[in-house]
């Protein structure tokens, strides 16, 4: 998907939602656990209930990987349910030396087609220069997380740099290497203000923004200094949608909570 | 597999060689090109050649996602096919927040179980934190990788730390977070020299030292600086042993070169 067909999506429906499906399998509907495909039942549901509220899911491989061969099977088959109109990422964090990066830009646009992989800074910039090189594919690479871990190391500054801290010189670095058109960041949403200096540092990109809901980020703070001319946003929504309710009526919740976001959205974009 | 245990193996074989099964299916032998189960074939011909040199075998997850739903599957077989005897790592560079790290540990240590894992500390503690967890298992955190883009981040002088660089930090602040009887670190073996700064640092952990081979590192460098009276090194070798012939000799060709590492590392730890 391009940087325009996304915009347009934003635009049409007054949204720049994520659905993030982190399919946990122990957190699934009482009436749904212990049956076959419960998790690819559970996902067709929350995406015929939440598509017309959102314009993105994520989905997180972890919880796929975690239940084996089975879970990859399930993950490929939620990913050919989301319409053509949504734009999919794989929340994989991967990254590598060059040849073994190929290996999973390969994986998460081919194998699978997604559009968009997260992907980690640590290892520089072989390790993100493989996933930049497919056409109409997206790099998410982590900036600045929302976990309490973020401060540890991303948030340490840097000597002969005026104060810079590390995750800054992430979002520089990186940007010397793909364009607005290709790459985007993961900006975690529980320190809001942080996102008014994260755009000043790189206005035009895009960001995933993980951490509203369930994390306790404030939507209307993270679009306040977020949103620029083209939206340039990815708010994430995972288990404040997908479990709003345990109950049979997981779906209508899911529904609910999903309009609700994209009712408070389409007041900041306008 | 404990500390000690892999301590007795490296003893006993005089080896602490571990053999990188990044296979890529596009560098197979010609005569296996094609067939069912080729990957399957090679990794097993490959283990059994090379079994009696090495005390460790490292699946580079990457090439088997890229293979899809057979990609995983093999790489569960190989890994079964692997003798108990020797260490097993998945390296597969993963790290996210608490939740997601957990659906992580379960997959590379009770779904497919792997001796050790390897993680990535962009995220921090709790990023790294549920693969601790584990029992007589092991974390492997980057640390110093020996790729070009290396450069980009883990080399980078903090404030106010006396020049300290970042991955320094990482290894500093990582220790806290374990022991020496489960977590090892990822130090590259481009710049030997670099290796007995950092035994100065972390003089007790196990190193996986990637890069020797086909990367261009000096196993007697690396041997020189970073052995410790436990031997203290997993020094890696993955194209330069499983590729070492891409004709119907293979696995001699690979028997031959672990066979070299041994007698080499056997010099080196008398």
């Amino acid at each position: 998907m391009t940087r325009q067909q996304l915009i347009d999506q934003i635009t049409k429906k007054g949204s720049y939602l994520c659905v993030g499906l982190d399919t946990d399998i122990e957190k699934l509907p009482a009436h749904l656990k212990g049956q076959p495909d419960a998790v690819l039942t559970f996902n067709k549901a929350i995406i015929d209930a939440t598509k017309d509220h959102c314009v993105s899911y994520k989905i997180n491989t972890a919880f796929y990987e975690s239940q084996g061969l089975k879970g990859w099977e399930i993950m490929a088959e939620t990913l050919a349910y989301i319409p053509d109109t949504h734009f999919t990422i794989a929340d994989a964090k991967r990254g590598d030396i060059g040849n073994t990066s190929a290996q999973y830009a390969k994986t998460f646009f081919e194998v699978l087609p997604f559009d968009a992989v997260t992907v980690a800074p640590y290892m520089g910039e072989d390790s993100v220069r493989p996933f930049l090189e497919y056409k109409d594919k997206w790099t998410i690479v982590l900036g600045l997380t929302s976990n309490a871990g973020s401060f540890n190391f991303q948030r340490l500054p840097l000597e002969h740099k005026n104060g810079k801290q590390l995750y800054e010189q992430v979002l520089q670095t990186t940007c010397e290497w793909g364009t607005p058109e290709n790459l985007m960041f993961v900006v975690g949403a529980t320190r809001a203000s942080d996102l008014e200096y994260i755009r000043s540092i790189i206005p035009d990109h895009f960001l995933l923004v993980p951490g509203v809901g369930a994390q306790g980020g404030s939507l209307e703070e993270v679009s306040k200094y977020g949103l620029n001319k083209d939206a340039g946003l990815l708010v994430n929504a995972s288990r404040a949608v997908i479990f709003a309710s345990s109950g049979e009526d997981y779906a209508a919740a899911a529904k609910k909570m999903a309009q609700e976001y994209q009712t408070e959205m389409s007041i900041y974009l306008s």
